[in-house]
């Protein structure tokens, strides 16, 4: 086979695998997207014990199927881009190689082929297959906006820390063995549990004392979740601003119109009719 | 009977049935409100075991009453209106339906009259009885805000998703059958009632890994209830800029103009500059 | 005794009852709210068992002692103020009333001296005592904000209350008795303490069916939260901004200017320099 | 030892100790951080049964091992410092004190070594350390943002804990002491557990009146967690503005006029029209 020839098959692979704009693409990818959704109910079922008692050949068959054909396409998409070491690295690339090697590690490991639900990541692409960038954007905007507040959010959950691990101590010196608290590290686990307003009801205080002290824990972090929400809210209508403001006008440089606006409403001057779809 | 008379008939059933204007019609809907909270709470004490025990032939006297009542209601509702189909598959006219048929589906299907409380749906038509048209449009703002954040929504929804099946399969991992992790469907059901902060605590972890992860499922659950929380304040906070600046443009009829704007931004008219309240 | 004798003994009562600008008046406030510390605490001690084995004759005679004093306080308020009814029939008129009522009915029902504890709500007056008008205003402030919010979270609980109706039903019909769902109303006090994230754990559902229904019913509530939120952050925004924006520049009409601002900020005129302490 | 030299040595530990811009005083602070996680890890383990029963002779060597280092550490900067009365009882100073006492205490008093988390409270210097000057400036907008707040946050926590008082002793006289709600304190604890939306479910309510209000206050506690959320939301936005017009008048060195302004709103000096970027 010639170079071009290699070069003509590559880029054909490359144009089915990695785009989503021709047909054969399309459906290349909507049925990989199948076969995720499969493959995540096989295996979920083949963890319940009365189904895999009648069917567990079946779903194993079906298991090594659906590995079988994630590595050809895994393989595949190695061969097809000119860049393999790129795509390898990449997030998705990393994802696609975790959502095949459990199957082949169960030969080794018991149990192990249930970490294969990691593939339901990979679904993480169903944006580009459906064009849904739009969804694409407004994940950007809501992890830009998160990625502003991650100082904020740090020291928030710093704090948070600092309070469950004095709190967990505190009550396993109040409480004591009897009522659960049965270590420094179980009391912390347990005072997260409280703070988060989760309240498993697995491990609680039984002496007055330690009542109040939860009590406390408890109205801190019912008051406290007002903290993150806050820093989120601020962040996401900051961008939101920033997102209708962005067009200046040009004849009187005033910024900030409204979505969609043609005409600068200070000035009345024509703004340039871009295509914006929001 | 003549075509006229008919006409005539259908108008006046059709004014008490379907306006609430005049006093007849009025005095209709607030007795068919009346009529469906009775039928949702007798269909709630039929299920207690005590009263049914004492009063099972009224009560199911009482349910069959009713539903002959709403009977009749739904076929005066048809033959009275001009576009029956349209009345039949509106909303309405569904939820209409649906509030009737369990009670004749109970004759073949024991147990199926409980359904009967989806007539409580029916009681949406509150607010057009009592002219609650403030109720009706800040419903309508409130709706509105929340389709207007649906993409960010569903973004955050999907992630949320992918996260509890792949805790739920981890934690059927780590903790085991012993700990009433006995499948990844339960496992994830776990993963849903601990990241929403509802802990029920009939399943919990008890190994340290699992406490571990438990913990960090708490506090994420904890922490990313802002995304939805602060996408929410900011398109509702977007609704009520958006309504606050009603202004139509007299030339272009545009709405929404941006507070203190002195050109309409659609067409470039110039606004009254009128007096303005915020 | 004249006339003028009794007017200007109620005056006087009147300054040290209803006022706080004196130093009698004061040290009267502070008594009384301590008084109505006190009777709650002794309350509470004497629905404990143990305590109540020991000291109940000391807990009774404190009680009568303390409603003795309370009754002598709401004859003297009312023969201290120049109309009796309408301080009868204001707020604190009835709290004090039904502060001193259980106590005299506890001879006929017994238990029903717990609910002396609505004296907690006398507490309120706890504001004027120490002139913390901020504290007033910003109570004013946010209940003028759930006012105005009041239509939207009536439609929003409307909603709710409408969803737990129908999700109650729906797990009696899956869940059965053997789950603990026994009948309507308890599986509708069961989705009450699901979609509120509350999840006592008394009941859980068991069935596949009722799970999945459930895990629905929390990831509904666990966003929609952001509803209720994101409805009174805008209101409060709302608030904040008319709060800060109420004077106008007398020169260019400029509203909107700062907080403390002594000039307008758009043409550098001076503001009247009104007192304002926020 | 001359005066001078014994300054130039309390300098130059000085540096050491209080700094963290030359290499050793880099060194020296790093080297205290992973002390204290590294006693904070011992006191969790030495709680463990398993663990003590092992480890315990060298746990307890370690313990004392890091409280004699810290001890040191605290003695040397009371030596250093010019001024040791303020190091002493400034916030850093007394954590200092109490992150050594609790080891010598437990030669008195058994189980009092756990206290010794209270370590974890130093990390806080972990700032200073890694020049995170940004984390302490966005800690110091949050903790301004929440001062700001505390008379809204006090006004809502006060008609939080009236609820509770008042619920909780409703709920003793309805429940009485079959359900767990044996006296008024632990109903209160009950209803602070409920309206926080914890839920741990160890005592909850069985009659069909307690459910109800039980149902009652989880709706409040759902509904209110907007309050504090909105007031830090606003706060925090508020911050954020003021954040962001950082201009400074050159006449009168006033900070934070609104954006878009002309002049100075403290005294009418021009401002520059300098560019913004928002």
């Amino acid at each position: 086979m010639s170079q071009t020839g290699q070069n003509t098959l590559q880029r054909r692979l490359h144009t089915i695998i990695f785009e989503a704009e021709t047909p054969a693409g399309k459906t290349f990818d909507i049925l990989i997207l199948m076969l995720i959704l499969a493959s995540i109910v096989v295996v979920s079922l083949e963890s319940v014990v009365e189904i895999r008692r009648k069917y567990l050949p079946i779903l194993q068959g079906l298991e090594w199927a659906f590995t079988g054909l994630f590595t050809i396409e895994y393989l595949l998409r190695i061969v097809s881009t000119r860049k393999p070491l790129r795509y390898i690295f990449s997030f998705f690339g990393i994802i696609d190689l975790l959502a095949i090697i459990p199957t082949y590690l169960s030969l080794f490991i018991l149990g192990s082929q249930y970490l294969l639900v990691i593939r339901v990541f990979r679904l993480l692409r169903i944006a580009r297959v459906f064009k849904l960038t739009r969804f694409v954007t407004e994940g950007q905007v809501l992890s830009r906006a998160l990625g502003a507040s991650l100082t904020k959010i740090s020291v928030f959950l710093g704090v948070v820390l600092m309070t469950v691990v004095v709190v967990g101590a505190l009550m396993y010196v109040i409480e004591g063995k009897a009522s659960g608290f049965s270590n420094i590290p179980i009391s912390i686990y347990w005072a997260i549990v409280t703070l988060t307003t989760v309240g498993f009801g697995d491990i609680t205080p039984v002496t007055p004392l330690g009542q109040f002290l939860a009590s406390c824990l408890m109205i801190m972090g019912y008051g406290i979740i007002a903290v993150p929400t806050g820093i989120v809210s601020v962040e996401l209508a900051r961008a939101d601003r920033l997102d209708a403001n962005t067009r200046l006008c040009p004849n009187c440089h005033k910024e900030g119109h409204s979505t969609g606006a043609n005409f600068c409403d200070n000035c009345g001057y024509r703004l340039r009719p871009e295509e914006r779809e929001v």
